[in-house]
């Protein structure tokens, strides 16, 4: 059986999400300067922006790379797949475009009915109304001996973490202070207990842990 | 005239103070986590422990030699002196014994009127009943060119950071989740702006981030 891993961009104040979104900047800047320096890595361009060939290759990279490497599926709440904002709207297929970066089955939790999509590359999105000890073991059939990541957001990832269900968390930490939003540690109080702890720090300036059992 | 430093032991999650002291463990278990790697160091050892000759070499060891290198004086909270331990008892003289690591002029911020108290080794604490700000220039004219260090607790380092007077913030961040307590963090969003920051992991898993202008 694979593992389940779980890989987060947050700030060196432990937030995941951003609060400067607005209709005309519907990212926002936050998130830009969150996720800069991983979507500037190869692998990004490549798999994010359909661009080979470009791209950073130092130790942002080497976690870019490894972010897609082994993974046979996919769990993601509603709202990292955008329903929140497009609800009801069947034309609605994601972020990612014709192409996403997952090429595997991805399980998107939410409360809304729809059929499956069946995107370019491997991608196949699944709407499940399930738990998340449900979903996790769809997801760990989709997957075979291969890993299940458990993508986000944070408020998906929370209860995995809580019920101990996570095998290795790696977070890129981006050296900036965004001072509100979600916050990742919260409530994970000795969280540390039974993994070790490796931390190296990229060229970017993220700081790259990663808690692995 | 000198910078105004800070150097602050916090964990992963940001916090810079423990909960877990009891009557019979007033330290606590979580502070001895949080300074381990820093009071393992050569400079610790010697410093606190009067103990030359042992203790680590290695990156720790690097930023605890520093932490002393070029201070002149030392302003710290009536907490961080003990004084809400030691209400209004004249023999108390701090944590450190007979001869404090500081060997300058402290200055401690407190409700309290006491004589100052010479120790062995050049330090000499003072206790001042004055803002922040009058305090720093108290011992930035005790300093001279050197520099002036906010030595602690967190809510005397926040309204210091708040004011935009901290030149250089290094953080020693164990690799460990508190979860509660005093969040160096909170109500810094944006402090990295107008500051360059340097990260680097110490062989103890100790991550150094210093924020320095």
């Amino acid at each position: 059986m694979g593992h389940v891993r779980v890989d987060l961009n947050i700030s060196l104040d432990g937030y995941a999400t951003t609060t400067d979104q607005t209709a005309e900047d519907p990212i926002g800047q936050d998130w830009n300067r969150l996720v800069a320096a991983y979507l500037a890595t190869r692998t990004m361009q490549e798999r994010v922006f359909g661009q080979p060939g470009r791209g950073t290759t130092g130790i942002d990279e080497k976690y870019a790379a490894a972010y897609f490497e082994g993974i046979g599926a996919e769990v993601m709440g509603a709202g990292m797949f955008g329903l929140h904002l497009h609800p009801d709207d069947p034309d609605w297929q994601g972020w990612w475009g014709p192409n996403p970066p997952f090429r595997v089955p991805v399980f998107v939790l939410t409360h809304e009915k729809r059929p499956s999509l069946t995107m370019e590359g491997g991608t196949v999105f699944h709407f499940v109304q399930s738990s998340a000890e449900e979903t996790l073991q769809l997801a760990r059939d989709a997957a075979g001996d291969r890993d299940v990541r458990i993508g986000g957001g944070i408020r998906t990832v929370r209860p995995f973490a809580a019920a101990g269900l996570i095998d290795r968390l790696h977070v890129a930490i981006a050296p900036i202070l965004l001072g509100r939003g979600e916050n990742l540690w919260a409530d994970l109080r000795g969280f540390e207990g039974g993994y070790s702890v490796a931390t190296e720090v990229a060229e970017s300036g993220t700081i790259h842990v990663t808690f692995s059992r």
